[in-house]
């Protein structure tokens, strides 16, 4: 007899540096293993997870979201808040909780996503910020801001990203995606002038985000003019970019369904 | 012969995790131990700082001052900039050294300094936030910011704050001080909503910003009316007020000369 089946997903939030990314491997602190080994802890058997992205090893994020699904019985002996509770105090204190809800039947985080957004920081203060230290990339000298608007605006829509996209990754699948909103703007952060590089599209591939900072970068420092970005991206290998932006100053920002 | 001596002043930030504080002790990990032990590598003799505010153990910075003289054949050696970029380079990287400027002979960081601004921040989630979680206090539940600030309102202008000074330091001296300005309001940073406590005053007793914190969260949490404050002044008496807040959710912002 099948027992009744109920999708669940929790919003988190961690911080990249203590992980070898999100995806579960044997033997390493990940993401993907703390919840899953909280899990198992707590209804004493396997439960599998998808999460909305896959982050790298260093990368922080705000508003991940991840599904799973528990037997009927095992939801209404505890209760969704309990269960978000426990979750909490079973994980390590660099991973929070932020939320759970109920999901309809077949839910993925994954597929059923809408739209992500990330976002990236970068500091060209003389001396790194004091509260973004180690989410930021800290690179002293001048930004020239509006350059980096006006490049951005060539990735904007569907393109194929293969110069985007990590090589290995990138054989054998589609490298197409859509970027629906990607701009460049100044932020005050806690008393700190950084630079903040928000992007939203409906996927994205390895690396493509890091990938995007670290050209956008170059446009900015005006070692490339902007629209130097669409050759890149018609190029379609991964040596036409810029350099991939370190992971620290990426956190994966939020998820839409 | 006297030579002619420059003042000069840095502006530096700092976590308050790695240090005991900011006042040298010996065979401990000062700020100031490491700023003068920079200096002496620097110029091969001992110099002594002066600074705007003794930060506790664990409390951050981001704009305290520092005070100290030097030879004026030492300054025009080597230029302001650089000896600036030398005292960035011989910190660690939880000090960064943010400016450097002359000031009139005899000015002092400590005595001269006609304001200072610190912040206290308190998170209300039921998981601490992600980028601010070393930058605050972490206490779920519901704080009642009016409350908060209606009793501030009884703290701001001069008075004995005897209430709310570590005993042992409140001894023989005066404990009469003059607060500016004190609000409470709800900020956004970095995607967390947190509640800041924001201070300023002439010059502030040992532990008198975190006493504050800690008696007015009593009155957020709704444990005690904003009169009680009142009561708390006038008790003159350290057991009167509420706790010392954590020394992690402070961060002395801001010096005027």
């Amino acid at each position: 007899m099948d027992q009744a089946t109920i999708t669940l997903s929790v919003e988190l939030s961690y911080q990249g540096a203590p992980f070898h990314g999100f995806a579960r491997q044997e033997g390493l602190d990940t993401v993907q293993g703390c919840v899953e080994d909280a899990l198992q802890v707590l209804f004493r058997r396997p439960v599998e997870t998808v999460c909305a992205g896959r982050t790298d090893a260093g990368v922080h994020a705000r508003g991940q979201v991840v599904s799973f699904e528990l037997d009927a019985c095992e939801v209404e002996a505890r209760g969704l808040p309990a269960i978000a509770r426990s979750l909490n105090a079973l994980t390590p204190p660099s991973i929070g909780i932020r939320g759970i809800q109920e999901r309809p039947a077949g839910f993925s985080a994954r597929f059923d996503a809408q739209s992500r957004e990330y976002r990236y920081f970068l500091s060209t203060q003389p001396v790194p910020p004091l509260v973004m230290r180690d989410f930021c990339w800290h690179m002293p000298g001048e930004l020239d801001i509006a350059a980096m608007n006006h490049a951005a605006a060539y990735l904007i829509g569907e393109h194929d990203f293969k110069s985007f996209c990590l090589a290995a990754s990138a054989q054998g699948k589609s490298t197409t995606r859509c970027v629906l909103e990607l701009t460049v703007d100044p932020v005050e952060i806690a008393g700190d002038e950084l630079v903040c590089m928000r992007v939203v599209g409906t996927a994205f591939l390895h690396s493509m985000v890091r990938t995007m900072a670290g050209t956008l970068a170059m446009v900015g420092r005006g070692l490339r003019e902007p629209s130097w970005v669409q050759q890149v991206l018609q190029a379609r290998t991964r040596e036409a970019a810029g350099q991939t932006a370190p992971a620290q100053g990426l956190v994966f920002w939020k998820v839409e369904y």
